[in-house]
């Protein structure tokens, strides 16, 4: 049997999203399709729109306007510190901290030489002349363990000016956590990273 | 950080879903705002489009036409034999094994007097017009097993004309399951419906 075509448009999307595989896209949009007109006008205008979002000029955060809410904070801007992550996603992670009062700078991807990533792709002469532009004092790098991303770590700290403090996030178990259950890797990194207690 | 409206409104939309929380509906609206224009208009306008969308006037299944291709199918129209579902979903789900050739009726529900759904709510007595108009002589309850769905099946059989044969799917331990992980009723209905080997 087949569903309507503009049921079969609306699965063809939704399977293209992160986690969601045919049967969800079809039990999705078959609850969509029982939402009020008002809210799939809603929806649709909001979907188009997506078309016109912008990005922040400087770090690369989603924006209404040409400089994200965080970019345009006197104190965060002239901190003197700038986070750099991979991905709007690991920002927001860390924004729903509260803690951190900083910049961000989100490099869309790490290096990558058999896909092809290259500095010039993250926007790293960027991220430089943020750095001098800014006074800023302190890197932290907040990109995720991983072969490429250890790389790309490394090469920051390799362009960076030498008087910048360049640091990145502390690798080790996370709270709740139970040795038992960690992988080698990570129980190696927590041991090597061991603080005074 | 609060996100742009636009991608603020996507994000509302698809918490909806289900399956979809606060976390999964930001990460996949960035994998929206990450698409071409053309597909975001595309999105937009398939899910503008389920306003249209109508069901079937027969069984109530989502269609294009008055009637769906199962009631359209001479050989599955007039097979004598129909399938009684909670759901479109349910009814996809028994499509998808190509086995069954007869006629759909979608209840939309399980009687259930504490949240108010009558006979009335479930369409019952269309079902009843439908088992006359087209001479059927079985009526296979595919309703889900649970106190409500037990309940609905006695009424449709009580009301079904009695010449008919009412069956209801079997009950039992599903293929690749594992008596050890089974609840105590599932395994008491697997006993209660052993055959003959």
């Amino acid at each position: 049997m087949d569903l309507p075509e503009s049921l079969n448009k609306v699965v063809k999307h939704l399977k293209r999203l992160p986690g969601i595989g045919e049967k969800s896209a079809i039990r999705q949009s078959l609850v969509i399709a029982k939402w009020d007109s008002s809210d799939l006008i809603d929806f649709a205008s909001a979907i188009d729109s997506l078309k016109k979002l912008k990005k922040c000029q400087e770090c690369g955060i989603y924006s209404d306007q040409e400089l994200c809410e965080i970019c345009r904070n006197p104190h965060r801007k002239d901190s003197g510190v700038i986070c750099v992550v991979e991905s709007i996603t690991d920002c927001l992670a860390i924004e729903r901290g509260h803690q951190f009062l900083g910049r961000y700078f989100i490099l869309n991807g790490v290096l990558n030489p058999l896909l092809g990533v290259t500095p010039d792709d993250l926007q790293i002469g960027k991220l430089i002349s943020i750095i001098k532009k800014y006074e800023i004092k302190e890197v932290i790098l907040a990109v995720n363990p991983s072969v490429e991303g250890d790389a790309t770590c490394s090469y920051i700290k390799d362009v960076v000016p030498k008087e910048i403090v360049v640091e990145r996030i502390g690798l080790g178990i996370p709270v709740g956590g139970s040795l038992e259950y960690l992988d080698g890797a990570t129980i190696l990194k927590a041991i090597e990273n061991r603080r005074k207690f």
